[in-house]
């Protein structure tokens, strides 16, 4: 159903030529260059037979595959049932949240396995690639989707491409930096991911700021049934984040640690988010944006530790406070952000991800500090934090110095990364919609007619017949 | 958006204090237990490293985490978005059926790793927990989301608290001496999950019971898209309930026998399901009803067998059986039990849990007075029922007279546990709300304008007032 | 909700007796059969612990179940959540999409446990199943599936049954065909699955073809709610498919690589889909038909050749091509080919199975030609394609010939099949609905009162616009 344009529409949203230019242009480029470099990883290749018998394997099963790729399906639905249901909230953007959520996220993957492998799996010229390296593209995308969150409704496809390129890029920089570099433990991602995707995503929307998004405010809500779907969202990535934060931990106990961290500090933070949800509201009432999102923040507020000794206990606590801050963030942070620091957040990031993020990255850099070779045991102790070569002399607190590091190289790449990426989206070339179009579908997808249709309607004589 | 309220309003449904301190409360109750009492066990904790070596295991793979994660996640979705979703079905209570689910659950695992940590998993002192602890903590849970399902629409969040909190200890004193005392093999819950929680609920709403409910009748229905998001809870249950089944099965042939009964029995269940529900209506439509919960009683009639040696077949004629016994209960049973016994079940838990899960008690203590050491082979047939210790003596009938017994101390825990719980629900203490007012979120949540709103809809004023 | 018949439905509609009938009698004999012939497999078996011992296994973990049963649960999910969720486009027909594959599904799954265990797991007159028989048995029904999605709308339950019953017949002989005689490898089933499913179900439709459907063309789109519905199930069937097409490849590298390939595939697909839903379309606009469905022919363009060698860069180049060939199927093939071949083809399973399906066989066949023992390496290359007994002086291009013969005798299957089940399908005494009440779930549904009901409507003149 075609609707009548407000007057004030004057921007070209057509993306006929644009979007599939770019689309095409870039699948090229990813076919050329998995070409020249990317190959099977030897537990993915033909020529494992023989070298299990070199390494003396006995059995299938020592396979990489079979302890990470139940974790990697469990991160797929994350980023893209998880990412793109939440985002479904808005009453009209539906298809714009789940559908450009899949757009970037397969763009986005592709360029992930080049950049990350580039700097951690390059092996004579080749980029050798196994699950993990699946998971952690993955990874990346779910720092894209993060930033995406922040501009949800406001940006053309081709801006989300661009932006996911330079993205990705950024992000496997940064990665770099803080593991190889600092050394530092980030298996959850509360730095890399969150801290990272979520400044990064608030930078971007501060430069894109729009003076006049009032237009748009009455689309801005959702209704009873796109708060449903981004329930949707909001339990799948619920559920399947102590998959997350496992996922690329190291076999064994640590992956089981990571899980049963993860899953207690979820629990907690549910509770306090509930608390807060209900004493924030001046009725009492619980409100659905609360629920969908801070009920989430005790999954990254313990993505750097979770592999560590934080114990279940530990959990609770980090979930319990996680909650309470997103919570506030929420009623009194976003409005903020807004009216005075021109930061238009649409789905809260700053809440989600932003503050859980930096919690996450200062609980980690405690907890390492905290180590100690009675709680990991000896042999344990020199695992959990890879204090071997170079590291070997490594103590817990200069390791917790680093990761503190960590959170400011972080925010830095953030910060900087998202002002000159921001200026770029910025050029008028990207086919963004005027301010009074944004959170709505139609602009760049057929729509169906309204759900109210003569179908099952009917009974309106004068309505016409189709659309 | 606020409506006017029905001038019989009377009851206090504001929670603004009220829920707030309850969470909080538990928070911090919890924080301090598990920090007295919780550790991770072995193959969680960072000295796994030198465990592994003491016990000569040689590869990461024996860590029980590898065993059982993949179940767990399953489980896991079940519990939030398979109960959540299946309870989205009417109207108006789509934010209280997943939003309470996930309330209820969130607070119900952390007490249930105490209680069930204390009777099964205590040692020197301190519980130690891993996966299996997780996976029966969202078991113990699912017999709080069974028993919700019975007073769904008729509760405020502080009863369902209450009850879960009340529920859980319950749960794990019946629990305990089903499989402690009795020495009872019941893997997929039919007595304690299934059993147990449905007779609890049907008791509670029982004492609960609500005269003037037809007030909001009118909201007690489902509408065109409630009814697919429910189909969304029906389907990940009925798809998961494999790895429910099989989750804490012994490794090896246990858990992958459980899960092949258990595919089969739902598989019958579906069709004879689908025939009643034809049969039994004037028309011979299929209902949604039906579809939505009938199908799912074949889980729970092999919940107790389905480890055992059930067979394939076996597992067809008990799925059929209680597809027909829960097709026809939501037929004639649950207004008969509305009318005459004034139990107002809200999801026709007694036909989807209560009745079927009878009838796995009663298979699994054929089954299990069945059994012989022919068809389990000499060693299968001690590891099959445990008959180790001081149980070595014990024969299969007596282990099914055994079995038998967990059934009556099931229904009997469920009722006087139900009654007094339900008591202490009825206190007018709690904020429930009236009568006219049931089924209905905008009591306890914020609730967005409607689907119709003026953005989509446009104020065709002459649009009939009803289709 | 009763609404007022057209005065042109003459046909019988009536399941009452029908339906319940042809499901009790075939719940029957599939319990006869299960009862003579089918057993739990040596791993699922209570002997396992003896068998064990003379395999001189060490560990639990060598039971297959631990092998495939994670992929099993993706596939399990793709099947009833991502076919059924994917065809509820439809704006009036969800209760019939989602309700009747679940139907199909659970009658075709014992079926072919049944079929295809005659074929493939038959010893000493039992068929013994395990983990493996459950995804082939699912594996099987999807292209029960495939075939139902060419039809949507426009059969009764009745017929689907009957259907099914055929299909997974010739399936299973079609398989048995493929893999046993001519020793052709197709783990993901572009043949077996996609190629004949789809083209199965091309001919039983046009067979049944219906002049006068325009008369239901009003029902025949979606609505903004129904297309949210249907990507929950595109979601699932992309992010699944990694499982789909590595669930039954042989242990360790093959099963690593067939999901490496099909994620790579997967991703382009998106891209190219997206270029060209944005080209064909005057205004540049997404179409969600295209998003919804031709996304997924990447995965099943690679189902033969993923567990080959095909190469990360080898299947980006096949999923961009396969992403561009769905799409413009969509926009001029499925016009064409109702227009003027009398196809009418509900869901365009010509443009995402048979296709791609058929691409997917070339690819196979190509890839298998090209294999050599300095890419596979020498065990390696024997283990890929199996060359061990009567097959050891198969070369890779005698087996590239095969491949393709597998494609031939595919699509004779599926005409010749598809022909003669069309014919039995014609039969007037299914019960199927006239022209004008197809896609329509009244003819076979309870269908609850509207989402516009006077509960939340009320039409409250007073009613401010916005909360």
């Amino acid at each position: 159903m075609e609707r009548p344009r407000h007057q004030g529409m004057a921007k070209n949203t057509y993306m006929r030529w644009r979007l599939p230019l770019v689309c095409l242009l870039w699948e090229v480029a990813m076919i050329v260059l998995f070409g020249v470099f990317v190959r099977f990883g030897p537990e993915a290749d033909a020529h494992w037979e023989e070298e299990k018998q070199e390494l003396n394997l006995t059995s299938d099963m020592e396979n990489d595959f079979y302890f990470r790729y139940p974790s990697f399906q469990d991160v797929h639905v994350m980023i893209f049932v998880g990412f793109g249901f939440l985002m479904t909230f808005l009453k009209r953007y539906g298809f714009g949240a789940v559908g450009f959520n899949f757009l970037l996220a397969a763009f986005g993957i592709q360029w992930a396995l080049l950049m990350q492998g580039w700097f951690h799996s390059f092996k004579n010229g080749k980029i050798l690639i196994g699950v993990e390296n699946l998971i952690n593209a993955d990874f990346c995308v779910g720092s894209v989707c993060i930033a995406f969150g922040a501009i949800l409704g406001k940006t053309s496809p081709i801006q989300l491409l661009v932006m996911t390129l330079f993205q990705v890029t950024l992000f496997s920089v940064n990665e770099y930096i803080l593991l190889n570099l600092l050394h530092v433990k980030d298996a959850g991602g509360s730095m890399t991911i969150h801290t990272f995707g979520a400044y990064f995503g608030l930078t971007v929307t501060r430069i894109l700021y729009r003076p006049n998004l009032e237009q748009s405010k009455d689309k801005q809500g959702s209704v009873y049934h796109s708060d449903l779907f981004a329930m949707i969202g909001t339990l799948y990535l619920w559920m399947y984040w102590p998959s997350f934060n496992s996922a690329i931990s190291e076999h064994g106990d640590a992956q089981h640690r990571s899980a049963i961290n993860t899953y207690c500090s979820l629990a907690a933070c549910v509770l306090t988010t509930m608390a807060f949800s209900s004493m924030l509201q001046k009725k009492g009432k619980l409100d659905m944006v609360h629920i969908q999102n801070a009920t989430l923040a005790g999954g990254v507020a313990v993505g750097t530790s979770a592999e560590m000794m934080l114990t279940p206990y530990g959990s609770l606590i980090v979930g319990s406070i996680s909650g309470i801050v997103s919570t506030v963030g929420y009623v009194y942070f976003t409005p903020f952000l807004e009216s005075r620091l021109h930061i238009q957040d649409t789905c809260g990031i700053h809440n989600l991800h932003a503050m859980p993020g930096l919690i996450g990255g200062i609980v980690g850099a405690i907890t390492a500090a905290a180590a100690t070779e009675d709680v990991y045991g000896k042999e344990g102790f020199i695992k959990a934090f890879d204090f071997t070569g170079v590291y070997h002399t490594r103590t817990p607190s200069v390791q917790g110095g680093f990761q503190a590091a960590g959170i400011v190289v972080s925010l830095l790449m953030a910060f900087v990364g998202g002002a000159i990426v921001g200026g770029i989206l910025k050029l008028p070339i990207w086919g963004d919609a005027a301010a009074e179009n944004c959170f709505e579908d139609e602009v760049y997808w057929e729509v169906p007619e309204d759900e109210e249709s003569d179908v099952y309607h009917m009974h309106n004589p004068d309505k016409p017949a189709s659309p």
